[in-house]
């Protein structure tokens, strides 16, 4: 890093929608004095389903937006953008850049007794391979059921998250891991926390559950600090951007976030 | 029209994705000497839970691309773009444009014998009100029961059209339209065809189901005809063109179409 970096910068944080605000929570918990800028690209959520040339475009953009808001660091709060953009981001940015894949990785190897670990996500996430890469990279000979499960986030965005149709789909969706003993799971997107209590009753109460939004924030201070641009602030400050309707944002962040939620502001491409 | 036009010039369909293919398919069908020109957004699908501000930005690059390609007419074959879109498009083009809206709730009308009629769709497209103005434009007195259906689209992406979750959640989006007595339903989405053995299951069988691609395949050729731009090939060419892609558009389209899909360009924005 060059000594013009100012160390009391914000950290940008991105994801594709709204459930990168739990690793931006986690985050303000973790370290209260750093500032940070979150954008959702809520006009082109979710990116689960897309090609991950198209996800890497999206980054590619947010990411300079975010530097020209003039971001020490960046976190990239997608799964699914992490899967397909981190080692791109990481290869042009000018800046340090973590993404949430690692971390939840690094404390499922840490949290597994049997060896057996299970990773579920949306679509791009599972059929990209980060995750067992990651892991294996830890551990090589873990053992690692990957499932995706696409209708999760269309059920959280619903508010249908104690719903019997949730119930069903979970059940269908997570019983290859009870067949595979899995012992410990990670929850890989950033949405998949609002459904912990159907997941844990389904998977059972023997399995850890790992929410990468914590680890990700653990991860972030140890960038930082590695980098020498911990923040000094008493209380850092927080700016959301979306690129679709701030009034949206608003309602359904308020869900992830509480009222620390209060303005949004708006940022479109193209 | 100017009389430069060129009455083989292919028509324009779009839709936020894949959905839209069902009109594109009615056309082939009722006007086999037509040329068409498919666009499908499916780098940010969907539109359903989108701004109003937003779905029109998307339609006016769309509309512009489709002219481009030298088109003689546009068809929106998207309840939601059709919904906040389609004034400005029939304002601003210099082609004439039918939406997806207007056919379905004529035929609604017509097919309605107690006067209630139900309309199912997405958030942005119920939210709009555009059903409910169509429908009393024809008919004043018209009782309209509207509602949202969010889970149904990423259901049909999962490919779930006869899952047990699909019937929990169906039977308590519909739930209202049996209290009302409704004895028509417009299926306010183009992916909800795939739902229909369900819903009508639900409703049950004396229900009248109104799938508004046929009725906006005959309003096409009418919209021709009144132009006096309707085609005298043999038969038509057809192109795809998506903003993801293009495979898995192949993928999720030969769903919807069947083999007459082959080939897919990719155009991106922004």
């Amino acid at each position: 890093m060059s000594t013009a970096v100012d160390r009391n910068a914000p950290i940008g944080v991105f994801d594709s929608g709204l459930g990168g605000l739990t690793v931006a929570h986690a985050i303000m918990q973790q370290l209260p004095g750093e500032s940070i800028v979150y954008f959702g690209d809520t006009a082109r959520v979710p990116y689960g389903p897309k090609s991950p040339d198209t996800v890497r475009r999206y980054s590619h953009e947010i990411a300079g937006f975010l530097l020209e808001q003039g971001v020490k660091a960046i976190v990239v709060a997608c799964n699914t953008a992490t899967a397909h953009a981190l080692p791109m981001l990481e290869a042009e940015l000018p800046v340090p850049v973590i993404g949430v894949v690692g971390p939840g990785a690094r404390a499922a190897v840490k949290g597994t007794r049997n060896g057996h670990i299970g990773v579920i996500g949306t679509e791009g996430t599972i059929k990209s391979g980060a995750y067992v890469r990651a892991i294996h990279a830890e551990s090589p000979n873990a053992k690692v059921t990957a499932l995706a499960c696409p209708l999760f986030v269309p059920l959280v965005e619903e508010g249908w998250t104690n719903h019997d149709a949730t119930w069903v789909i979970a059940e269908e969706y997570l019983a290859p891991l009870l067949r595979d003993d899995v012992d410990t799971l990670v929850l890989g997107c950033t949405h998949y926390p609002l459904l912990k209590s159907i997941i844990g009753e389904i998977v059972g109460r023997d399995v850890r559950l790992i929410d990468s939004a914590e680890e990700t924030a653990a991860d972030t201070r140890r960038m930082l600090s590695d980098n020498d641009i911990l923040g000094t602030n008493e209380q850092g400050d927080y700016r959301f951007v979306a690129s679709d309707d701030p009034a949206q944002f608003l309602e359904l962040g308020q869900r992830f976030f509480g009222d620390a939620l209060e303005h949004v502001e708006i940022r479109t491409f193209g």
